[in-house]
């Protein structure tokens, strides 16, 4: 194998792929990303099982050929390197792969390629597209609410809804949860399934970029992949029954206040000094007379108190809240102000933006018994 | 106590005495941050026995008094405070501290102030006065070379060497050594002491203005202190006998070799990603025919070798260096063009600056029998 191919282009394949090597080390070859060089296109994978990535981007190819190098190495080598193209020629006396770059001479000890568990495209009917901003938003507006206990797989996945024209992502660990909608072109039916959100995360990254593109979808019963540009990424579907998260959603409440997204926020920064540092991480929020008032308590280190205006509409209500809670939402929250819906201090409230009716925050209040 | 004062001189003030605050806990008053309130100024310590930092400040004060209060919580709290202006009560029955700026309202448990080791200043005759920027480089080039074994306490620090007009700070861990040397104004007599490089780390942070200042140094036979401008820092001295560093600079060179800065890093940076993971860290330098040819081998993981250009004056030879000893003095090399001094692949090495004769940097080969 032997072939010459633009610096940036491969640093970048090498990037994209690297998501997917296994830092585990069960087995060595999983720790490695897979180059196949044919037909003037390089095809680089890499896989841990759970997620796969496949990139490919053109090249000069003078022998066609296929080589396993060390993800960590590669990646590192690569991005170093000092010339505008590199050449990669595989040794096969040595086993080895000498990759050159101006004066730059690495060689770097290959695995087997016949080990690596080459990734299979998923093929069937289904299918949909859907564009990059929009799969953005859905991702970035819900995963973060995800648990991270992989005891409850079901909430470590955000659940994918398609129902005709209307595609909704959710995620939710219990204590609270996010909902995002969006509209689908040229879908028809209904379909329901649970994609591990760290993999939803590492798409996220890949779908920055200045001109919209389509992504393309396909799916079966237990496996998802997404494709765009040069790029397919593949992953396993989470098995079991997502709560019936309609139920979740108040329909009604008794209490809506507008507030500043920029001041709550800094309040809400300082206060949770205090309350960071307590297990419950509880911050205490007053609703009364056109103010609201945020507290917080720690019998070790001491207290927190601090007051903003805010358009209050219905009951006094005091409420409290586990602070991350609250937090996670705000680094969303893109709008100048954005509304709080309450009905008790027991009852779950909502946080929604203003003049975006696609997002939906519900958050369960704890009981703050002073300590 | 009450006081105000401007939250961007408390701020800066807590942040330059909290690198004193203990975060071991071995006693709990240690981890507290001393305030003095008296005569419109604030004084405010830490001091962790190794090193003691008192930091002076205007305020309007109400009320005199003293309080401590938690470092990291006094910290945190003060740099996210909203207002221009801070606040700050003392309530003897709660024996807390009420901290407030605009709407915001802290409330910090204090520990007692009878029981925080106050710091007595040095007193006595020996002092002297030394420029800001010459300190600066006096540290900057030398504790990079210190070791980090505290079993071997000299070597954890630099050498201060005053020789009437002539200031000189040494470092070596035994394998390499960094010298720097300066003038001095108005110092007669002849004085040698070993300053925790840690400290000398803490003080060079201090150093960096745009107007030049006057240090004022003052020093007994065990500790040293450092006043400038409200802060003044005192550290313990390292107790021992530091080597003979003379004997360990070589008077002459067989080969002297000019190279040009900026290409000998990249190209030492790329040779380092074989060599770091290396146990011994070996990049081996072969000086011959206007080229330096570096290498690095590992059988675990491949080769690195890679070539450059350079002005080469005199015999050929090939050295072994750990890769990590040259890259550390490359990150002060501030010149375009530096020289390798060698005399053979087993004797000490010289780095010197171009057109600059105040530092010198002597590094130790390894002998490398192709691992």
């Amino acid at each position: 194998m032997k072939f010459t191919c633009a610096k940036t282009d491969l640093a970048q394949a090498v990037q994209t792929v690297s998501k997917a090597v296994s830092v585990k080390n069960q087995n060595p070859i999983l720790s490695g990303i897979y180059i196949k060089a044919e037909n003037n296109l390089l095809e680089l994978q890499a896989t841990d099982y759970e997620i796969g990535i496949i990139c490919k981007i053109e090249a000069q190819i003078e022998e066609s050929g296929q080589i396993v190098l060390s993800g960590r190495y590669l990646q590192e080598v690569i991005r170093k390197l000092p010339g505008v193209n590199i050449e990669i020629e595989y040794d096969r006396q040595e086993k080895t792969a000498h990759i050159k770059s101006n004066r730059a001479h690495f060689t770097l000890l290959s695995m087997s390629p016949d080990d690596f568990p080459v990734i299979n495209k998923i093929k069937g009917d289904f299918n949909f597209k859907i564009r990059d901003n929009i799969l953005h938003e859905l991702i970035s507006r819900t995963t973060f609410a995800c648990s991270n206990e992989e005891a409850r797989p079901v909430f470590t996945g955000c659940l994918l809804e398609l129902d005709g024209s209307q595609v909704n992502m959710v995620a939710t660990d219990i204590r609270r949860l996010a909902f995002q909608t969006s509209t689908l072109e040229d879908f028809e039916g209904q379909r329901k399934m649970i994609i591990p959100s760290k993999i939803l995360n590492e798409i996220q990254k890949l779908l920055i970029s200045d001109t919209p593109r389509e992504v393309n979808i396909n799916y079966n019963s237990n496996q998802i992949s997404f494709e765009l540009d040069g790029t397919y990424i593949a992953s396993r579907l989470i098995d079991g029954q997502f709560p019936d998260y309609n139920r979740a959603m108040p329909t009604s409440f008794s209490t809506r206040v507008k507030v500043n997204t920029e001041e709550f926020r800094s309040v809400l920064d300082r206060v949770a000094l205090i309350s960071r540092t307590n297990e419950y991480k509880i911050a205490t929020l007053e609703f009364s007379a056109g103010m609201i008032r945020i507290t917080s308590n720690n019998p070790e280190i001491g207290n927190a108190d601090e007051s903003m205006t805010a358009e209050i509409d219905g009951e006094d209500i005091t409420i409290s809240f586990n602070v991350d809670y609250i937090a996670d939402v705000l680094k969303i929250v893109n709008t100048k102000e954005f509304y709080i819906s309450l009905n008790s201090s027991l009852n779950p409230a909502s946080i929604r933006m203003l003049d975006d009716e696609s997002f939906t925050y519900i958050i369960t209040p704890v009981r703050n018994n002073g300590i």
